[in-house]
């Protein structure tokens, strides 16, 4: 668990001086992350004996998530394909990219991305009872942290229409790439700029929907998000 | 080719409304992003004839990419096996997701974000010879417009260790949320505020590599990449 990329799945064969091993750097992107892309086979798709395995069409679909611990907290509809399939047992790969720059070398080949990517592997586990109030109940104060105290919670009827799922931080393994451009030694000659554009994700100013009540100002936990 | 989503694939069955079939707001989507996340079944895993379909594991891995007209376009390394196996015909999943906000309803359950997600599957096709510059071009212009005329193009040794791909845009969906919170009617005299905090990718000040020739400045190219 404390040791990420060490399965023959998760060993990072393509520039393995970026993979990082160490479980603090797993947790620093997935709570830094706000959408992770998450994959499944289309489990409901009418099955076809014949078929190749390596023929089969993956999904990628966007979702919300939040970290609780070990695990990744995911939720969605009850009449989702993929989270019918997720919750039946079909194994995923969630995966958080957090983009934070440009990368220019003095070649076009050389030239890339400062990125940091999280990657886990595994299947999922439908929450019940306690476990699915909890776990929306992470889910709200990770992507908007103040929230579950103001907002009304989810009723029944919502807690019926919404599955949570959990996957757990078994099988992992982070990618960072932070460095300086890597030219090679006979392109350092080159009258070419080099370096990083910066790139980060910011939180504007909260725009009241028209119908907001006019005694109700924005909360003080909302202002606090702002980041531009 | 002009009309997305209307496969039984693509055909979005949650909230349906945010569907959108014009091919105009594809575009428009794969233009403004930078980094897709691309679906494989591992193709070299160890064949199992035994394995239901549904137990394949899929992978999930970011790519930097760009649209040429009808394709969107990805490279990577002739040694990456996720690159392989969509060389060798493996169906895929390419999603680009933008995220715009969070969207604050009155209730939890209602909450959730502002985005545009465009979702193209089917298989890719290697690119060679001119086509493949031609769409190295592509990417270096999208990802670092201008970069191309100044940087030191691919030799003959980096084209050969890069896979360039070109995935047509014949099967895709498109899903926009951009509306306001979608109260139900009796929360909406609740004393909670609603809204939406915006949520911007922006592009920083470039900082040089410390070991740029000191007669070399900044491009005017790529200080007009700044947005803030």
């Amino acid at each position: 668990m404390g040791e990420g990329g060490t399965s023959e799945r998760t060993r990072v064969r393509r520039l393995p001086d970026k993979q990082v091993h160490d479980r603090a750097a797993l947790d620093a992107i997935l709570d830094a992350g706000r959408v992770a892309h998450v994959a499944a086979l289309d489990a409901l798709a009418p099955p076809d004996a014949g078929q190749a395995i390596s023929a089969a069409q993956p999904y990628v679909l966007p979702v919300a998530y939040a970290r609780d611990r070990d695990t990744v907290l995911i939720h969605g509809s009850t009449a989702s394909r993929l989270f019918r399939a997720l919750a039946g047992g079909a194994p995923t790969c969630l995966t958080v990219t957090l983009l934070d720059g440009l990368l220019l070398a003095r070649s076009v080949f050389e030239s890339s991305m400062h990125y940091r990517c999280a990657m886990v592997l595994g299947q999922a586990q439908q929450l019940d009872g306690e476990a699915k109030v909890s776990a929306l109940h992470s889910l709200s104060e990770h992507l908007m942290p103040g929230r579950w105290n103001d907002a009304r919670r989810p009723n029944h009827k919502e807690l019926a229409a919404t599955l949570v799922l959990a996957l757990p931080l078994d099988e992992w393994s982070v990618k960072v790439s932070d460095g300086p451009p890597d030219d090679a030694e006979e392109d350092l000659a080159l009258p070419v700029w080099a370096g990083v554009v910066p790139i980060a994700e910011v939180l504007g100013a909260p725009k009241a929907a028209a119908d907001v009540r006019p005694d109700v100002a924005v909360p003080a936990y909302v202002a606090s998000w702002r980041t531009a």
